[in-house]
């Protein structure tokens, strides 16, 4: 792989240099979790592995890792934390997975684990990486407590009724629900709910966590915000011109499923130059933020160029 | 109500004179609660309300405001945290009445989430819950960020693998995955997960707030433990001897999900007689606590007689 063209496309910032480096700290802390010593409760954990250890880029802990390290921080000192927002991503996508949500049967290009351990069991799998999640930050995450309660607090508003489960809410109840379907004021709210405050929380955690202050934080949130803005266009881009392999799940789903997206708004052409934009003004926010922010500026790369 | 009888049998401690201050403290904090500041969510947050507002005697909350009193704190002052096990409660039996789970229609006399909401709508529910118990916690309650964050690492563990998800799988996957239906000692090890470590939680979590050392907890951990099994027995005891409208759900319901309860392993007469022993044994572990345990020992009196 070191034609020159690959080479260049990797100065060029082109998403080829994300940093592996915090990805493989994520992934062996990842595989190192247990969470069940009796025997009778295997089966729950084996479920919960299986979902979790499934792969992916696992950008919301990169994202935090990369943050502690734009703030001065080793990246290792927030892993606690960081892993338990994969684990919530992770128990957000079971349960949007089932038949009485989205009732999608592969994932990442496996079973779902209601395909794989019955509806009942994936149902508790979610259930179990929630509790799990605040477990690994209040057993394990060090730090003054005061910092540890304030990340908390960040995950409990990005997962609550104003943000994940409530965007999850408005996204299966909208279509049924409404004659108009979402404009791109409504889009942009759902999917701030959905997906973005979870974005922002994997940046914000390791913010609190170093203790910046107020107005340290300002050009950070502002790059989180668009960065999940620019993931959720991305996304939509990618439902429609991924290949099932590429994306391990059949593609155009969010058809399918009579879902509103960028590209059913706005065409493909256009999402592609809202994602342009939304990734120059990302890169622009986090120009703003001290610290050596080249990690942050890595992922974002890679979000606006990702094939899957 | 002033007849003789049943101001002996309130003399008594018959279960008659539970802190009914201590629930309505409960229940106006619970009314008070809103989840919701956009409009899109409304239906989400009502579905939530529907089920955390449908009564009870509030046992969790209570005892944690209890055993705040007890430790020589203003009941209110826990507040936040005790809500939050209620919270957490709520979501526990809004995803155990699922159709995947125990398919029941009925709970407190009215249709449960799924039959009322969707199923859709009632996992989210369930998740909104949990995930607003966490916010409660990190956002409202005071006291030194150390014992904020003791309480919430007590209520992580109550609630994941090895606590109330991980008894809810055992629960769910016993019958059909083991050929031998559960011993005592299993029965035993199934409820301390599912329904006694919540119930533990609600005690310890006001201890941890309090700031008690070690030793000063052990009674009142012993206490807890012990209720969580009393808590259990006169459960499967009343599945069996309460009337429909009593229990607000058909009574028998454990029998014909083929459970394996107290009654169905010792009958109904030696039930009878381990949950008086089991009393017996919780109002001793409550005598070797400091502090003005008298509505503990109304809590337990209460659990013990209870008719529903």
């Amino acid at each position: 792989m070191a034609d020159p063209a690959t080479t260049a496309s990797r100065a060029a910032g082109r998403g080829e240099d994300y940093p592996e480096d915090l990805r493989e700290l994520v992934e062996r802390y990842l595989l190192d979790l247990r969470f069940s010593s009796a025997g009778g409760t295997a089966g729950l954990e084996e479920a919960m592995r299986y979902s979790l250890l499934a792969g992916g880029k696992r950008i919301r802990p990169v994202l935090a890792l990369a943050t502690a390290r734009a703030t001065g921080n080793d990246p290792r000192t927030v892993l606690p934390t960081a892993a338990a927002i994969e684990l919530i991503h992770t128990y957000s996508l079971i349960h949007d997975d089932l038949p009485a949500m989205d009732d999608d049967d592969l994932r990442r290009g496996r079973p779902t684990s209601h395909v794989a351990y019955g509806e009942n069991v994936a149902i508790l799998a979610g259930d179990g990486l929630f509790a799990e999640a605040l477990r690994l930050v209040a057993e394990r995450q060090e730090g003054p407590a005061e910092r540890v309660v304030a990340a908390l607090r960040e995950i409990g508003a990005a997962t609550g009724v104003e943000g994940m489960v409530g965007g999850q809410y408005v996204d299966v109840t909208t279509p049924a629900a409404t004659a108009a379907p979402l404009d791109a004021a409504g889009l942009r709210a759902l999917h701030e709910l959905k997906t973005g405050k979870l974005i922002r929380a994997s940046v914000v955690v390791a913010l609190a966590l170093a203790g910046l202050s107020e107005p340290e934080t300002i050009p950070y949130t502002r790059f989180a915000d668009e960065l999940g803005v620019l993931f959720q266009i991305v996304d939509d881009i990618l439902d429609v011109t991924g290949s099932d392999e590429e994306l391990g799940k059949p593609h155009g789903s969010d058809e399918r499923h009579g879902k509103v997206t960028y590209v059913s708004l706005f065409g493909l052409e256009r999402a592609r130059e809202l994602a342009a934009e939304s990734h120059t003004k990302a890169r622009e926010a986090l120009s703003g933020a001290a610290g050596d922010t080249r990690d942050l500026g890595r992922i974002t790369d890679f979000i606006h160029t990702r094939q899957r």
